[in-house]
């Protein structure tokens, strides 16, 4: 399969969609756009497994990044896709081809753009963190990752999503004493037991504050919970596993320090988290881009691939076309014109 | 394997503990008995699977049911049998081959006993209900059960422990809205609802009702919860199994009314249930055993088989060797002079 980047976008999105990518088995994908950006001789191209990044090297005192992972989840019968009323359907369309579509096209198209362009697409970003072909190439070639803003192109519905929001999983759990439920007064029961843990997480009063002028809304919550030995058991174990997800302005250690405040007196075990990523808007980088899309940004809720780049030192802000809320949906679709507007917008912003 | 019905009580329980008979397992040991059983001219023998009835039929006014299960609990390296300072160990010493070891060596001995007797030894009591070899002989053999009072020989450490208490399991369900956890006020948290159920069981007041003389001890517990979709999911179900212990003087029906109405607007789910056994102390044919036994009778917490005697329209009570804390514990084991008290007692009383 052979991608012509001369195809309008919605054509582009399409041939990217139906080159099938599930997490893992990007190959053919990553096969098909290394060909193509080495067909561009303004660009210097660099491989890593199922990940490329392909630059401008024109000496510009700005460089700026467009990223966007070329994975998607499983397939959910919607390939190959099809366009009706103005939608393009399909695995991918939304999260996120059309992102990848627009970026492969300016690749193309700006031979020599105002600043440098770093162009990143990436494996791996639907499944686990250790996987992930964006911290692949954070570890293995960091110097190809510098630059002065990243825009990272998952959905966001043609808005101007800053940062994102830090996620952090833990395990609280309550200890009792194992005994037989006909005697259950010699024991002392660790479900029971759960019920303040619970008590605690409704009465939570989540944080909403502002960071670089956006507003953000932080959440406490169970996501799971488990206990019970057998049905004639007085259990002596209940886990309640808990998410936080926090705002920019706190970073892992302050929101572990949070969550081990929240349940002091209780066993907690911080089982993974992710930093979030302030919104920096607030850099000169961005503000040209700011000036350039209509309507106003926002904070990003879902943690997300910018606060990769965030760690790599440089503001990082969410731009594509999509709805988010579609993303991971058998009904997922995109709007054709968006994504023709979306590249209208980044290639004047860069052009 | 053959029994020796003249062997003391403590060494005929090691012959029997040394023929494993985990449940559904116990066919050796249910044929040794079984040639025993036919030696002896006095007893009219039945077999019905792995499950045994002997009965005296002297046409006595009063019969007495002795019964006894013959299956263990899976074996936990604690076979073959030893006797150290005078205790028994071994897998189902105390958990009930000491007293099948007595009721075995009654039937041997008593030729021509005071009341009738009928000797049941039955398989698959450590397992599922459908599987008991007492509810079998219950349905195709109910008029060999038939009497005025059953003994079931389960551990009460030599005393009369009257009754049993019932046992009725129930999920009780929390709905919810998924969402994703990272914009957690779009959903509404199972989990969290849960929160509610643990703070009734938390508030919960058992009864302790006196039924017959003996003081029961009711309880309400949790004994599963589990809930939760993934980690960055806000959940939309959780389910609480919850076990009710009920005093005798409370019908399963009556059981089933008071956990809906503690739990009343909830998705209540009765899964399964057992009636409980008045004690029937007041019984006549009781009174005599009552005198005989030293130390008061006390109520029985545990569900047991004494359960299924008073479906079949009988007083019956739990009295036997061995602590019942004991069962089911790789330590198990019984005083030997425990089984000769007890044999005594009953040799009396019945002889």
């Amino acid at each position: 399969m052979d991608l012509d980047l001369a195809s309008d976008s919605a054509e582009l999105t399409a041939s990217l969609v139906d080159t099938e990518s599930v997490s893992g088995t990007e190959a053919a994908l990553a096969a098909a756009i290394e060909r193509a950006l080495r067909g561009l001789p303004h660009l210097s191209v660099h491989r890593d497994g199922n990940a490329l990044v392909a630059r401008t090297t024109r000496g510009r005192p700005e460089r700026v990044i467009l990223a966007g992972h070329i994975d998607t989840v499983p397939v959910a019968g919607n390939l190959p896709s099809r366009r009706e009323d103005g939608m393009l359907y399909g695995c991918g369309t939304c999260d996120m081809k059309s992102g990848v579509a627009v970026a492969l096209r300016l690749a193309a198209r700006l031979t020599a753009p105002r600043p440098d362009v770093t162009y990143v697409f990436y494996d791996c970003e639907e499944v686990e963190a250790e996987r992930n072909g964006l911290l692949r190439l954070s570890r293995n070639s960091p110097e190809l990752l510098r630059g002065d803003l990243a825009v990272l192109m998952e959905p966001t519905g043609g808005v101007i999503e800053g940062g994102c929001q830090g996620t952090m999983r833990a395990e609280v759990t309550v200890h009792g004493k194992r005994a037989h439920s006909a005697r259950s007064w010699m024991g002392q029961n660790a479900i029971h037991g759960a019920g303040e843990i619970l008590d605690l997480l409704r009465r939570y009063q989540p944080r909403e504050p502002v960071v670089d002028g956006l507003t953000y809304h932080e959440g406490l919550n169970a996501v799971g919970i488990s206990g019970g030995v057998a049905g004639n058991v007085i259990p002596d174990e209940c886990v309640v596993q808990v998410n936080y997800r926090f705002a920019p302005d706190r970073s892992e250690a302050e929101a572990a320090a949070h969550v081990r405040e929240v349940f002091a007196g209780y066993q907690v075990t911080i089982t993974d988290s992710a930093p979030g990523a302030r919104p920096g808007l607030d850099h000169p980088a961005a503000a040209a881009l700011l000036a350039a899309v209509p309507g106003a940004p926002r904070a990003k809720f879902g943690w997300t691939d910018v606060a990769r780049f965030s760690l790599l030192g440089m503001p990082a802000l969410n731009y594509g076309p999509g709805d988010p809320m579609l993303a991971h949906s058998p009904d997922e679709h995109v709007p054709v014109a968006q994504i023709a507007e979306i590249e209208a917008t980044l290639q004047t912003w860069l052009g």
